[in-house]
């Protein structure tokens, strides 16, 4: 395509941006058109792309950082002919694929579902790394990026890790549209403001005027030829471009044009204009190796192990039997043991520093390449990244994360290390799995399976030793659970997972020598939850006790009343968990402050029970 | 103090964070003795500071963002006469104020809780942006940072926040001592790297041998006669400075020293140096005016109101009322309605573009200096925050968060911008408060309300219209509920809140048609939750159906069987929420979809009435 058949191009692609949110009533039309230029080039002349065949290993991948600019996205898809005109205008409509926000559920072209801002280009990252280090593919990865969304510091931690990692496979392509949602950006048209920011984060960088074809067509040539860093593409644009009554004004994001049939006219009509994308060049298909053995580290009965140790040696096992198991950590292998992998698969093990965020981003986009990553931290600082593993659940993401030192049973270094947030975080995401493993035969069985679930997986651990309680060659099937004491005259209930297992074992035999058997319930699965089993606890029991090593809130012991909540008889319930803020403490100090050791446990139990028979 | 007094003083500091540690076994004496040097020459000539008088307006403001330094701190403690040698010894243990991680709910002194790394300098940004915009002080804002944590994207954000608002009264220290917890930083001691990033954001820098006390000195005093941008000064360091067994050494983070009395010995033993910190200047105590009169905005029954738009115009009344009351926005203030308050109070609004993480430490760093802070976005991108939410609570900071466009009730734009988490995250914060109004009236109130709660507040709007069913005059205590409908003759009762309260409504109409009266509950008041209404309604009527617009853990339904897990009788329950994965869809449909409008809540009801009278 010459100068002019890409600048008809685009105006195509702003028509039929202006045509969808007319037909939807809403949507991003304004924020397509500055951008069309840039996306008309892009598929004219250096996308390689098979549409036909989107998993094939040597297609370019595309990332619509700036997610709300989908009408623009999916009129490109018109143009290459993936989806036509009917299509186009059921955009945002009940049951189309083309959601408000692109989502890899709905459309086999996408990458990553994005819509939160400064995703797109973290998750990119993590394709990129699968090009360069695991793939050795010769794939570019596109990502269109907002100005606005420079501002997100995800975008930096992204930026620093791709130039760390020399991703020259990598171009950003920034839309500098100088307007935001509710006005101007703090930059406004200063590319230059950009372009320091990249430099200094060890990027190549070229400014561009966004609507001149021909130099977004070099810009992209000499993107696609920089070697030994990633590529920022700063252009300057308009919002709106195009259309007098909307371009570069404020107050116009969002919201289709105030007179489609008008704006369409002046962008000069519609067009039919195909496109036809450059193939991908041959490549190997990713053969990971799926099938491996693996050979799960054993530990005997009673020895004392931490279940973030057993997790370690686990996933290094996981990853010699696997070759498509990868793992990233914030600079704390050390603590979550992810270094034990490091040590042994150290080509399949991703050093994220301390960012959370940009971590569970790359995580998303290598679960995107195929690989099976597995993402660790303290439980505390999966926080950090609450909002990219809501955007991975909707992307359908197949990503294990797993955060250690859960709970006041660290001991001295406080609040700030604790997980006490994480399972109702965790299980509030949804199609989330949801482990939590006492013992460490337990937890290495727990590594792999969770390999094997759909959507977004957690595992938490701990950080202190317990003792083994299991064989190593007892199951624990996801959605199950152990009862570990047992009797014919159980008068409760206790339901505990973790640390609290140990609390409960001994707080049963406490109980027996008051004269009350206790059944104890190990629910290792927190999130799917073994129902059945807990419905005939409370049945053959009458009460219930929950203890978590978690504040009370969306933990274990709203799991556990997931099990009665369809309209039949609840038992009576006692929820045990961290209800003050805790300090620094020993652990045994901290376990009993909060009211969750084997003492608190035995004395709520017993009060219950003495309750249950009262009334 | 001279050179050599300036030496002897940081030796002093290595020493008693050694002997702290070490009384502990546990803790961070290494990089306690990075900056040791940095923090000596900071107390003896530069930091002015009463600490008999820690709420003094002309204090200067210090913050340990690398917290896990709380050795060295204490032992400056030690150093100005703050604590004594016993106390300092008390490090780490049960009850003591010195805590792994210092937290201002323990020590006066404190400006901020840190330990979870990145956190520091963005709520020191806050504190800076009221000396500098609200107070108007002369007090500069020191923050001490790690190398390590400037992988953290949200430094980046801070970075962004603190040069655009040219808080020249905020320095940065960064102690480059080049290794993290698990091995070397990305940038070991290239001091440029860092400083490059800093100049690309607007910083001034300066690079100093952090051992060089004379050097520091005349870095701190360049710092506090920069004008018009922040300075950020890199020191380079060598962690376990001073110790020849653990100096520069890897492997040796977050560990007491081997052999503490040799290293106190290899320091020239212990001192007993005390200093006098510097006066800080007279300055006229910040006089918010809490006392002011609100006049809360007014609307009649039967008009359609979105809450959002309810709670913009409340918030702007407010801050007409209450001089303390401040607000900040992700760049969404058009959405979220904070417009209104941004017109009326300009030199109370902190624009925060899209930085949700700086957004939230920049409303800790203001509530820590007296104001009120509302700090809003979209509901879903608040979990962006849920790590520095969760800090702000281990601070015992005041600060009220508002999340808009809750749940599938957004419609079009889909599951990106769907809140669908948030009821459970903020539940789960210790000692918050979670408030969701269904209309107009009740959102003023509450408004108003939440600011004079403890901890973190959390308020829920949504994006459509509905009707005012309240009066103007109404009140809404929190921790309470709202009986909308109510007979004898009540064999169920559904219990809702903010969108679903009219689907509720509706819902009770059609149970009545078919002869089944159904009590309903508005719990606008999440947490707390009204437990003696729904033990009443329960016990009344036997059977409780839970209607949100929230994924199902974590959420209103969870919220209610607080009020049963004390041992009683739950009632029977039937939990409607949001169980699939959204797409694209009228706000209609959204609701039907996901099984939580009228029709729905009615089916479900009828269902579990027939279920309790077959049992």
């Amino acid at each position: 395509m010459n100068t002019a058949e890409l600048t008809e191009l685009a105006q195509q692609l702003r028509v039929d941006s202006v045509r969808a949110a007319a037909a939807a009533g809403s949507g991003h039309p304004t924020s397509s058109m500055s951008a069309a230029d840039l996306v008309a080039v892009l598929i004219a002349r250096h996308f390689r792309y098979d549409f036909d065949r989107p998993a094939h290993p040597g297609n370019d991948r595309f990332v619509l950082s700036k997610g709300h600019a989908s009408p623009l996205l999916y009129s490109a898809y018109k143009a290459v002919g993936a989806v036509d005109d009917d299509e186009l205008l059921s955009f945002r409509k009940l049951g189309s694929r083309l959601e408000g926000h692109p989502t890899p559920r709905r459309l086999p072209w996408v990458e990553t579902a994005t819509g939160s801002l400064g995703q797109g280009l973290p998750v990119g990252v993590g394709i990129a790394l699968s090009g360069k280090r695991l793939e050795r593919s010769g794939y570019r990865v596109w990502v269109l990026c907002g100005d606005s969304e420079l501002a997100e510091g995800s975008v930096w931690e992204a930026a620093e890790h791709a130039a760390y990692e020399h991703l020259d496979n990598l171009t950003a392509i920034v839309d500098v549209n100088r307007l935001g949602q509710r006005g101007p950006t703090r930059h406004g048209h200063d590319l230059d403001a950009y372009a320091r920011r990249f430099q200094a984060f060890g990027w190549h960088t070229i400014e561009v005027d966004g609507h001149d074809v021909d130099a977004i067509d070099r810009a992209y040539g000499e993107a696609a030829s920089t070697v030994g860093q990633p590529t920022a593409i700063l252009a300057r644009t308009l919002k709106g471009k195009g259309v007098e009554a909307v371009q570069d004004r404020e107050g116009l994001h969002g919201k289709p044009l105030p007179d489609a049939d008008e704006a369409i006219a002046e962008l000069g009509g519609p067009r039919d204009i195909r496109v036809q994308v450059q193939e991908p060049p041959a490549a190997r298909m990713l053969h990971a190796v799926r099938a491996g053995h693996y050979e799960a580290p054993r530990w005997d009965k009673g020895e004392e192990v931490a279940t973030r140790n057993a997790f370690g040696e686990a996933l290094a096992a996981l990853g010699s039997g696997r070759g498509d198991v990868v793992a990233l950590d914030g600079e704390v292998g050390d603590s979550t043991r992810t270094e034990a992998f490091a040590k042994e698969h150290a080509e399949r093990y991703f050093e994220c520093y301390i960012a959370e965020q940009e971590m569970v981003a790359a995580a998303v986009g290598l679960a995107a390449r195929g690989w099976v990553p597995y993402a660790c931290t303290f439980a505390a600082f999966l926080t950090r990244a609450h909002d990219f593993v809501r955007m991975a659940s909707i992307s359908g993401a197949g990503i294990n994360l797993v955060g250690s030192h859960a709970g006041v049973a660290i001991g001295q270094d406080g609040p700030s290390q604790m997980g006490l947030e994480d399972l109702a975080m965790m299980r509030a995401v949804h199609g989330s799995t949801v482990l939590y493993p006492c013992d460490a035969n337990q937890t290495a069985q727990l590594v792999a399976a969770m390999a094997g679930c759909e959507g977004v997986r957690y595992l938490r651990t701990s950080r202190g030793e317990s003792p083994v309680i299991y064989g190593p060659d007892e199951d624990f099937p996801i959605g199950g659970s152990k009862v570990l004491r047992s009797s014919a005259d159980d008068r409760l209930t206790l339901v505990a997972a973790g640390v609290t297992v140990h609390e409960a074992l001994a707080a049963a035999d406490a109980l027996e020598r008051d004269g009350i058997r206790a059944r104890v319930v190990d629910l290792y699965s927190v999130k799917p939850v073994d129902r059945l089993t807990l419905r005939r606890a409370a049945e053959e029991t009458g009460c219930l006790v929950t203890v978590e090593d978690h504040h009370e809130e969306g933990g274990l012991g709203d799991a556990v009343l997931d099990a009665f909540l369809d309209g039949r008889p609840v038992p009576r319930l006692v929820r045990l968990a961290v209800r003050g803020m805790p300090g620094s403490a020993s652990p045994d100090e901290q376990l009993h402050a909060a009211g969750i050791d084997a003492e608190s446990i035995a004395a709520a139990g017993k009060l219950l029970v003495e309750e249950a028979v009262v009334s």
